[in-house]
């Protein structure tokens, strides 16, 4: 049998997409879950917490994921930690497309969302931060990447809210678009004591041939002629 | 003489300062500023909306600056167009300060904020999609491009509303970390009719030597043996 969590969640989300929002009570969602107001409020803070029933669970999670990262598994913790995020949400299926529906029209629901929002781009610009570590800009570097991540996060899971795409599909267009993340801001160019090349994005007519001794000479692997 | 509108925002600006936003009227403001009722809401449709008084003209601004932009122009065009509304913010000097406090402690005006800032990121993101033309996942990468140059916008800004940059130092701050946004998102790889080389970002230990003739025959320029 389901716990009256469970149950609070189910007649909530049943009736703020009947009714809507503001015009559903606290006593009518205890009412339909069969259970009484002050259960309501041992369970939930206010009416608004049910609408992101999973949110610090959630969220420790991803702290949880990031947490397990090295140096050298940073950007696949990053990746792996949104994906969680994503996954919960296809989990949900018509109760994130409720939710969606009701954080576009309710100002206080949307004001909500935007703190969750804020909540995990702190977590991941921390991790971020922490990772970088004495490179240079760190600071707007690492809320760069976690504002990406979240926009990256946000474009495919609102196609999915969409129904532009099946759950499937966003999983799929999830692991390129954090690959696309990954590759503008995943790399740590001045981390000490790694010998590695780093090639710079470039945009060019010159023919690469044409190009090439010149930055074999930078690189410190000249022609041996 | 100040006109009517400048009067009124100077002292709305000054009495949300001393009282705050909640406890000052529009009858307070409307009478500091040795003007009616009337005349205020002649001027503003309500008491949020002197807190962005020039939020329309600035938006204006940025989008007549990002239409002179050609496609060889486009990443210089977003850097300015987003300048400009640094500039303006800078040159309010105080004003800009209590705003900064207001909408961090009022959520009508915090909700104001965003709205705001939702209306540059759209305007970025609409510009940079039509310049990524036809390339894959443009909607994404537009996406991200007009995130990006709004946290980066919002990033030196912020430090100078903390006292923790000047506003020469807050112009400079800005070069680097446009150039930084610009360097991560803005090439466009696959831009049709032009012949050039793309470098991807990659990081190996590998030695480039090693590397370089699979690189040349990817890029099409194998060597002549």
């Amino acid at each position: 049998m389901a716990s009256s969590r469970q149950r609070l969640i189910e007649a909530a989300f049943a009736l703020f997409d009947e009714r809507g929002f503001e015009e559903t009570t606290v006593e009518d969602v205890a009412e339909r879950a069969g259970v009484g107001r002050t259960t309501f409020f041992r369970v939930f803070k206010s009416k608004e917490d049910v609408i992101f029933p999973d949110h610090a669970v959630l969220l420790a999670a991803v702290r949880d994921r990031l947490a397990t990262a090295t140096d050298a598994t940073a950007s696949v913790a990053v990746t792996e930690a949104a994906r969680l995020v994503l996954k919960h949400h296809l989990a949900e299926g018509d109760r994130a497309r409720i939710r969606y529906r009701l954080t576009r029209s309710v100002p206080t629901l949307r004001a909500r969302e935007i703190a969750s929002q804020q909540q995990y781009q702190r977590t991941f610009r921390e991790f971020v931060h922490d990772w970088l570590g004495s490179a240079p800009h760190t600071a707007l570097r690492a809320e760069l990447l976690a504002n990406a991540v979240i926009t990256a996060h946000n474009h495919v899971l609102r196609r999915w809210l969409r129904d532009q795409i099946d759950a499937q599909a966003a999983n799929a267009e999830f692991d390129v678009a954090m690959a696309h993340v990954v590759s503008l801001h995943g790399t740590r160019p001045d981390a000490p004591g790694e010998r590695e090349a780093t090639l710079v994005v470039l945009r060019t007519t010159r023919p690469l041939a044409q190009m090439l001794p010149a930055l074999r000479e930078i690189a410190g692997h000249p022609l041996q002629d």
